[in-house]
């Protein structure tokens, strides 16, 4: 594992990286605010560290169980027609996970949403603004909730 | 969660879907045989089931292992610059891992693997064929690695 950032140039160690709901001693939960997917929320591991594979077993659990009780929320309060889940880190080398509520309507769907977008014609370009404005609506409940379940 | 696949249309019910390099009772690991990537592993819950919060928590802590396992065997063999991890099923509504090795010279790098390939000019593409070779050429050590890892 060559060229990662260091803790200085490494802006999840220098910043929040989102709206931040939840700081637990391990691990934040942030809203991504991203205008394309409202919901779309990050569980952020605190130390500087690349690969799940860099934590323990018990670190793992941890953060997976963090990013599964993210996925128990939205599909409660958001209920999106699916749930999309991601551990990249190319471009920002400190361990994140990507907790993405979709709907057939979205933006990308069913690519996942760092593929190219398509088209959309205006009818269907306004369906989309709708259901985006609907799932906006919900998001100070499933703020909440997921702040109640994180305890 | 509406319109997901029947278990009769569904590819990863009636299809292995890879090649197959290890089966358990609870899951499948196979080769995604992508030729722009080797060594994109994919992990694959036999059950028909969803999303990752279908599962129960031991069946959860199963399937994750089995991706851990398969993450730590390609750094160990593949030593690649960074691993991906994703489980979207957006297309095929199946529970499926994506464990994909990434290097700096990769088809999209530091893009996902779904985004739009940027162009490579010849030495570039050059070079990125023969670190896929090299790669390939490490894949039955991989396979091996993986088959006595998982028992």
């Amino acid at each position: 594992m060559m060229g990662h950032a260091s803790l200085l140039d490494c802006p999840l160690c220098q910043t929040i990286g989102g709206v931040l709901l939840w700081q637990g001693p391990q691990f934040r939960v942030i809203d991504a605010a991203d205008p394309a997917y409202p919901g779309f929320t990050r569980v952020v591991w605190t130390a500087h560290v690349v690969e799940m594979t860099d934590l323990s077993a018990p670190e793992q659990l941890a953060m997976m169980r963090a990013v599964f009780l993210v996925e128990s929320v939205q599909r409660k309060i958001l209920q999106p027609h699916k749930i999309n889940l991601a551990a990249f880190g190319n471009v920002v080398p400190h361990l994140h996970w990507h907790i993405i509520p979709r709907w057939e309507d979205d933006l990308h769907f069913p690519a996942p949403v760092w593929a190219a977008a398509p088209q959309h014609d205006a009818p269907a370009q306004a369906a989309l603004d709708a259901r985006k404005t609907a799932v906006a609506s919900r998001l100070p409940a499933y703020h909440l909730a997921l702040q109640q379940a994180l305890g």
